[in-house]
């Protein structure tokens, strides 16, 4: 039975280690040691993805390993921040299921490739399946985007598509397993916004990336601006396939509260509108106005009696 | 019954921000955003304490606090760190137990207190009882202690007393419940040799704590050294009460073999050695020889049968 120890060398260790931007000591030691660049500020967030809480139990391993990361990685992506480094907690029920662990890792580190993220430390410990990831990443000094910077007649908008975390799900835990779908892609893989997110800075005003449902994460973007909202539902982008997957209603409640679309909401002055929806466009990403910052708070627009987005403790039965 | 962002806020965002050092932005948003110093090197580590895996389900919350922050700490004050940020992922299997949860904060924050630890974000979610810690903090560039250091000849050394970690946790599950005795409070608070870390760098070649025990921590260090020791058991300074309430035999099981001690375990030249001890001396804590680096492979000196370090899967039954 391998060990703690033999883990981590066979999963989490780069094979050859080389050069890595930043990194002055990696995996292996009691700390990994890091050079962050001069005049830069660390972007640091964490997030846990719990088994049956976060994730079917049963999802492949290696979207699993992926989804993990990318949904760290949204938080630096929600800030302008490019991606530099992350440690890696994982609670491991069992540690003899090495094809799955074998998934695991290439979903993980498939993603830290794409998005130049170095692992350079964590831990695997024994309990329910869990893995937690912080990640680390650099903004220049000032030009962080934050949640409370919007102002009134901003345009609201959002990148990509709304609906396909919450209809991805539904679709899976009705026994869909084509993982070519899109909107189990969109549950599954889910794309961290990064480079959207850097060419946003210095244009929108604020922003936060949708993880517990547009709602939700339209409200924490309004508390901290001191703000309200008018909303146009109906000019809400959809993701593809999930009016035919889940009828209209449906649809546009996922897209309004459902969770884990990883998009960005985005605060942008009217003046800077065109060259943010150009600069996203050269990307091949949509960026759609969804309506208006206004004085006030709340939104108004939409009337979806009960509907909050995800949260833990009341989000999802166990 | 409150949400995450609810307990986030009531627990665990600083009641009055004032001024934080190095944080240019703590808790609320997407990420953190910090102001690491020039010229340092950032170290970073992260661990995860599982409730009925790495501590005991029923420990008094205020220590639950305590020591998942002090176990993360503890690998800074290995590497010579001065600690400066932290980030905790929180898994709980309920969320109304707020006497629980208030005296775990109460703990988690004292310590922060006491170390100029800022906790600058982290996660809330449902699960096992589970607390994951990012400790951050700075040493000077090429000036940290790392496991790799050490050159035959070198003086094998340890911080404070040894055993104390594994005493504790029997005298716990024998019923043992006078929070004063002075081996539960080894075991249940922890503290993190932060200051010997910063004392010993120019001084030792290299140092690791000891978290999952004497021997497999030193072999830690001796394969990352390239080197093997010879101990001498009887010189290992054991921690007060060990004896009385485990017997001789068990005692030095416990500091061979024992995890949780977060002591320092270090290797001095015989040149520096003097200084060493009179820095750790000059802040009330022994630093005790126990044993030489030497050419080669393994450890001489012991013969403990089968005898291995804690490690997560065959360490402990659940």
């Amino acid at each position: 039975m391998a060990s703690e120890f033999e883990l981590i060398a066979r999963y989490f260790t780069p094979a050859a280690p080389g050069f890595q931007a930043g990194v002055s000591l990696g995996v292996g030691d009691d700390c990994a040691l890091l050079a962050p660049r001069p005049g830069q500020r660390l972007a640091v967030s964490v997030d846990t993805s719990v088994a049956g809480v976060h994730f079917p139990v049963d999802a492949p391993a290696a979207a699993i390993g992926h989804r993990a990361l990318a949904i760290s990685l949204s938080d630096l992506a929600a800030m302008g921040a490019e991606p530099r480094w992350c440690l890696m907690s994982l609670s491991l029920k069992r540690n003899d299921d090495e094809p799955w662990l074998a998934a695991f890792a290439q979903g993980f580190h498939a993603l830290c490739a794409a998005t130049d993220t170095t692992l350079v430390g964590g831990d695997v410990t024994r309990g329910e399946l869990a893995i937690g990831v912080t990640a680390m990443g650099e903004v220049a000094s000032g030009g962080a985007l934050t949640r409370g910077g919007a102002c009134a007649g901003d345009i609201l908008a959002v990148t990509g598509a709304l609906g396909g975390g919450a209809g991805g799900l539904a679709l899976w835990q009705r026994g869909e397993r084509d993982l070519a779908h899109p909107l189990l892609q969109r549950y599954l893989k889910p794309i961290p916004r990064l480079a959207a997110g850097q060419a946003l800075c210095g244009l929108a005003h604020a922003a936060i990336d949708i993880s517990d449902g547009l709602l939700a994460d339209l409200r924490h973007l309004l508390t901290a601006s001191k703000l309200g909202a008018r909303l146009e539902p109906e000019a809400l982008p959809l993701a593809e396939g999930l009016s035919v997957e889940l009828g209209a209603s449906a649809a546009l409640q996922a897209a309004l509260c459902g969770g884990d679309d990883y998009e960005l909401l985005v605060s942008v002055p009217p003046a800077a509108w065109a060259e943010a929806q150009q600069r996203l466009a050269a990307q091949q990403l949509a960026l759609t106005p969804i309506g208006m910052l206004q004085e006030g708070s709340g939104v108004t627009g939409v009337n979806v009696t009960g509907a909050h987005g995800w949260q833990h403790f009341y989000g999802a039965a166990p």
